[in-house]
């Protein structure tokens, strides 16, 4: 499968160009482009500008409001809740980060649900907004229902995130960014990709029987939540997820469940809806509300330390720490390029020949 | 195996005198012995009475200090840090949670992080604090090491728990309680006395290698994380385990990783330790600091009440919710008594010998 290799800046500036051609300001563009860059830099290659041309199809079908005028409509000095008006959650979920370091910073903790946004890309870009400051940053969301839970045959949940980030003092920050589900949405858009069957445990078809094969997705098929089945314990997975819908929906006034409007444009949000939008909540936590930073941040190095030198299973294949992986992979794009694989490029050169905005590789 | 049902103000009341008489206030006493209580009425059998014996242990080597002062030792509006003065976690968390209750109602969340402690029983019972006063409760703990990093083959991590309850309207509450580990601690202990197998992916030899003897983990063995292998995810269970050390240990100024203090008393902590005891974080959000607190409840009754409506596997097995099961164990203890195995009645009539508190079935 041929690959295309590109830049970072150029791609950068040019998803920047592309979200003003769709109304967005100038600095809501910067923004949203720096959120999908950072999926692409960090290797998360299903969400950055692989998600592009849904976002646009949602502009178009006005499912996206490309000029939101958020409002917090709920408060306390610690928490609060965000009208993200119909915007994109690339936009929303960072505003709202910036309100709960706000709130941290006077009162110790802050904590801002989000309703009526849209997908927000990944999750560690809104927590580590409080490594700077010195807190501890929490992002969760909801997301289309394409997860059954535990005993059902239906779809009910999305891949719903965590991430929690936290500084050290000389080592890199601990960011732990995960799916809820077993396996996330893009391993399998990978596995298919490359025609590879994926694990047991992932997927079911749409009758709910284990699946090895990655389409069964599109035919109604439904991800299994982390742990996969019940011996091993599949029902924290579901607990999890359901915790995160709670907290992203029922707690921020927007939809939840199986209600959450679908990502992709040619299905309509369900009739009745009981809330706004999709929903998400986001945190932080001062660290020298609890002890001095510089002392935190001290123990923090000796935790990565010492969880670095745990005894491997393998002695060529060491511990790695939540984040690792994903900072190696934007050290080495940064230096080298992102690679696009096939059909994300010629979904941007669509996306170039319909703007006008020259892409080049 | 014989069990023996003994009815619950019973077992409670001798609870009290025992910890009474190894030193603890009345009123410490009381609280110990209802939060062990709540375990065994939830089902939660290896966190209730069956740790008494081990509790007193540690009292009579010095290492739980039955008359702890705490005190509050780093404060702002939402956070605070609790030093448990050697005490037991039973007594520290829910004075924790009071704190983060408190704060909550004056701020919007609260957020307490507890060191210098011991073993804190059954994470639900704190988070559980909160719902009340119309608050959704956090609870999470660090323990004893037992568990390795993914691609670790060292015990480097407790079974470290996390709960977090949410109130509903006229529905039962939302909690879930879990650990982060594949398999709990006491799921092994059950497998091994009933002489059964394990499923694989639960626990490896000392040297790694899986296995499906529970009496392994007697023999140096590890648990392993959430997802069992790195295909279902097991680097999210290290994550979340990970966290959820972090916040209760290197944020409170307790112990961590593999210097968090041994449960049983024959094993001595080891030296150099970076903390202070076991650490835990509780933590409340006021649902008003983000939408009406009865607005929210209704919500709940409809995302709990869809979700038990969710298409089954199978017909005859509905989907439950976080909590439904431990709800269940209660009512039917509560009316019938709590059945006790043999070892257990064993264990606390040896108590009743060394005490002279009778108990009797």
């Amino acid at each position: 499968m041929a690959t295309v290799l590109i830049q970072r800046e150029k791609l950068q500036s040019w998803v920047e160009q592309v979200f003003i051609h769709h109304g967005f300001s100038v600095e809501n563009a910067l923004l949203s482009a720096d959120v999908l860059m950072a999926a692409d830099l960090r290797g998360i290659d299903s969400h950055g500008v692989a998600r592009l041309s849904g976002y646009l199809r949602l502009i178009e079908r006005k499912r996206i409001n490309p000029e939101p005028l958020m409002k917090i409509v709920h408060e306390t000095p610690s928490t609060a809740t965000l009208d993200a008006d119909e915007g994109i959650g690339l936009v929303s979920a960072p505003a709202a980060m910036d309100i709960a370091i706000e709130k941290a910073k006077n009162v110790g903790s802050g904590w801002v649900a989000i309703q009526n946004s849209n997908h927000f890309g990944i999750a560690a870009y809104h927590a580590m907004k409080a490594l700077p400051h010195d807190m501890i940053g929490f992002a969760v969301t909801n997301a289309s229902p394409l997860v059954t839970p535990v005993l059902g045959a239906e779809r009910m949940l999305g891949t719903n995130p965590i991430c929690i980030a936290v500084p050290a003092l000389n080592e890199p920050p601990f960011v732990l960014d995960m799916a809820t589900s077993a396996a996330s949405n893009g391993k399998l858009e990978i596995a298919e990709r490359a025609g590879n069957s994926i694990p047991s445990g992932w997927l079911t078809t749409k009758d709910g029987s284990d699946s090895i094969s990655p389409s069964e997705l599109r035919n109604g098929g439904m991800l299994l939540t982390l742990g996969s089945d019940m011996d091993h314990g599949s029902y924290k997975g579901f607990g999890l997820a359901a915790a995160v819908d709670i907290l992203s929906g029922v707690l921020s006034g927007a939809n939840y469940g199986p209600w959450v409007p679908p990502f992709v444009s040619f299905l309509d949000p369900l009739d009745n809806l009981p809330g706004k939008g999709i929903g998400h909540f986001v945190g932080a936590w001062r660290i020298d509300g609890f002890r001095p930073a510089e002392e935190f941040k001290k123990h923090m190095d000796q935790w990565i330390q010492r969880f670095k030198a745990t005894k491997p299973l393998q002695s060529d294949n060491p511990v790695q720490i939540p984040g690792d992986k994903e900072r190696n992979s934007q050290t080495e794009r940064v230096h080298r390029g992102i690679p696009l694989v096939e059909n994300v490029w010629n979904d941007l050169q669509n996306i170039s020949a319909q703007t006008g905005i020259v892409l080049a590789s």
